[in-house]
C-alpha cells in the first residue's frame, strides 16, 4: 500500500502556482508501512488546515517560524486519525482517537507524540472544531481581540478579512465584550450578507465596491477604538485614517501583502502620532499559557450559542490543496478553510459528527 | 512705540515659503500700548521656539491641535520676560520675571495667566532650558523614552533625528536607563561627532551615507529593542526591518514626512508581526499630570552632568523666523532651535545666565 504526499518544489515568483507537475509543489508517493516505531504513532489525515501564513512559511527568512525547505513535506496543521500506535504509546494512544495533527500536507504520518494532540471534544463541539474556532484560528482571533483590541463597552470594532476563519470570530468576541459597533470588511457581497444576518456584524461593507471607503467612513461615525487587522495595504491605511484616539490596532495578518513583491506601506502612517494610536502586532503561539482558559471561555460561547462556527471545506483529496491554497488568497471561502483528504464515513462519521 | 507680528498668510503647497512679502507668512507691525488689561501681562518675546510640529500646525485637519488659521498669529512658544502686570495680577507675576509663553511669533504679546508660566530655574539650570532639555521637548523625549520605549539594561536602542532637540535627550536618557548600546541616526558628520564625543552615543550614523543601511545593519547586531522615530519615512522603514522581538517603537514625530503631498508608508511594516512589535503614537500633552516629577528627574540628571543641553540660537529678530523654520526641516540644527527676537543684554544677562 502507497500514499500521497506534497512537496515544496520551488519557491513561488511572487504568485504560487497551482500546478503538481510544474509548479511550486509537486506530488510524491511512498510506501505506507505496517511497522510503526515504537514511540511513534501513524495518522490518517482526514482535514487539512489551509491557512494565511502559508504564504510566508515558503518564503520569509526573519519570521516567526523557520521558512520550509525545498524537497520538504509542505507544513501543515491536520485533522486526523490514529489507525495504529507504537509499542510505547499504548497508554497514550489507542486506534480511532482523533487528534490535530502536525502531519503537513500527506494521507498518512508517522508522528512523535509532540505533533499530534488528542482532540477534547467539549460539549457542543466536533471534531475539526479543533482546526478552527477551538483551534489556532479561534486562539489567534480571541487573543488579538482580547489582549490586544480590548474592546470595550461602546466601543466601534472593525475586523478586515472578516469573513474567514479568524475574522469571523474576531468580530463576534468583540460582540460578545460589549463593543457597540462591529463592522466587518469582506470581498463579496454573500459574506457581507452572512456577517450581518448569520453573525450579528453590525455592518459588512464588500471591499470589491467601488466607494467602500465612503462606506467605511459611514460606518464608523465616531472612528475606530479597536482595529483587527488580517489584511493589511489599503484597508489597514484606510482604518489608520479613521483611527480614534488611543485607539488599538491588532495586527494578526496581511494576506493582501503575502504574495506582493514590494509590499505596500501604510500612509495614512502618521495618525498613529496624532491619535496616540497602538499599533501591536502577534502571533497566537506567545499566548500558549493561556490555551487552556480561552477555549473553555469559547467553548461556553460555542455551547449558549453565542459563537457560531463556519467552515468552507476543499472536496477533491490531497490533490485539491495547491489549488486550495490559491484560492485562499482569492478570498473564496467564508469560515475555516480546509481540504477533504479523506471524508469520514459510516458509523465513525455519525459519532464523530463531522 | 510699535512692535511686529509674524501672520500666517497662505497654506504651504507643500513646502514653507520663508519669503515675508509672498510667501507661507507676512509681516504685521501693531501699536505697543501701555495699558494693560488688569487680568493681562505684558511680555516680551527674547528666544522663540521652532518646532517640527509647527508644519502640522498649518495644514492637518484631524491633528492632536487645531490648525492655525489664516490671518492669525502665527502659534509658537517663547521665553519671554514680564514688562508690565495688569493690576490683578500684582501678587502672582512682576516685571522681570521670566516665564514661557504662549506668545506665538511676535515681539511682544498681551497674554492672560493660562499663556504665561512662570520660569523655575532648578540648580544648574537656565531659563532657555525651559524651552528645551526642561521644557516640552525634553519632556516628550522623556515620556516616549521612559513610558513607550521602556529601554532596558543591555537594550539596543536607535534614535532618529539623534541631533535635534528632542533627539538627543531621548539617546541621553536611554543611556542612563541602562541601554547596552544608542545609536544615534543624524544629518552630517559633525553632528554625529557632537553624539558620540559629547553626548555618549555609541555610535552615529550620518543617514546622507550612501550606505547608511548598511551601517545601520552592522550597529545593531541584536537587533532593535525600543525605536525612537523622530523623521518617519525610510529610517523608520529601516528600522522596522531591523526589529528585534518584542520591540517597541516609540512614534515621536515624522519631520521626513510634514512638507510631502504623498506621505510615505512603511514598507516593512510586515514585520511588526512577525517580530510582535508595539508601535505606539505619543503627544506629551497627555502625560501632563507627570510634567513635575520627570522635571525633577531630569533636572537632576542636568546638574549631575548625566544629561547635556545643546541650543542652536537663530539671530536675526523676528524676521529670521520662517527661513529658521525652513532651516529646521533642512536639519541644519543640532540641538533645540530658537529664533534670537530680542538678545538679553547687560545685568539681566549675566543674572540669567543666558
Amino acid at each position: 500500500m502507497s500514499y500521497k504526499q506534497v512537496i515544496y518544489n520551488t519557491a513561488p515568483a511572487p504568485a504560487i502556482d497551482p500546478s503538481l507537475t510544474s509548479g511550486t509543489f509537486r506530488l510524491n508517493t511512498v510506501a505506507l508501512s505496517d511497522n510503526v516505531p515504537a514511540n511513534k504513532v501513524l495518522v490518517r489525515v482526514h482535514y487539512l488546515s489551509l491557512d494565511p501564513a502559508m504564504r510566508q512559511w515558503l518564503t520569509a527568512k526573519r519570521s516567526y517560524i523557520e521558512p520550509v525547505e525545498i524537497g520538504a513535506i509542505m507544513r501543515g496543521q491536520s485533522i486526523a486519525q490514529v489507525v495504529a500506535v507504537g509499542s510505547d504509546l499504548g497508554s497514550k494512544f489507542k486506534t480511532g482517537d482523533w487528534v490535530t495533527a502536525s502531519s503537513g500536507w500527506q494521507e498518512y504520518a508517522v508522528l512523535g507524540v509532540k505533533e499530534v494532540v488528542k482532540v477534547a471534544i467539549p460539549p457542543g463541539g466536533r471534531p475539526t472544531d479543533a482546526m478552527s474556532v477551538l483551534g489556532m484560528t479561534g486562539l489567534t482571533a480571541y487573543f488579538g481581540m482580547v489582549e490586544i483590541g480590548q474592546p470595550r463597552v461602546g466601543d466601534t470594532v472593525v475586523v478586515s478579512g472578516a469573513a474567514g476563519a479568524t475574522g469571523m470570530v474576531a468580530g463576534q468576541i468583540a460582540k460578545i465584550k460589549g463593543a457597540k459597533r462591529v463592522v466587518g470588511l469582506a470581498g463579496s457581497q454573500d459574506k457581507c450578507d452572512f456577517l450581518v444576518k448569520e453573525l450579528g456584524f453590525d455592518v459588512a461593507i464588500n471591499y470589491k465596491d467601488a466607494d467602500w471607503r465612503k462606506q467605511l467612513k459611514e460606518a464608523t461615525p465616531e472612528y475606530i477604538n479597536v482595529y483587527f487587522d488580517n489584511v493589511g495595504g489599503e484597508i489597514l491605511d484606510a482604518c489608520l485614517a479613521r483611527a480614534a484616539r488611543d485607539s488599538r490596532f491588532a495586527i494578526c495578518g496581511a494576506i493582501s501583502q503575502y504574495n506582493s513583491a514590494k509590499p505596500q506601506g501604510p500612509t495614512s502612517f502618521m495618525t498613529v502620532i496624532s491619535q496616540r494610536i497602538t499599533v501591536k502586532g502577534f502571533i497566537v503561539f506567545d499566548f500558549a499559557k493561556q490555551y487552556a482558559a480561552a477555549l473553555k471561555e469559547m467553548a461556553s460561547w460555542l455551547e449558549q450559542g453565542k459563537l457560531k462556527r463556519k467552515e468552507y471545506i476543499v472536496p477533491g483529496g490531497l490533490e485539491a490543496a495547491p489549488q486550495a491554497l490559491v484560492d485562499l488568497y482569492a478570498g473564496v471561502n467564508t469560515g475555516k478553510m480546509m481540504v477533504e483528504v479523506a471524508p469520514v464515513t459510516g458509523d465513525l462519521a455519525t459519532k464523530a459528527k463531522l
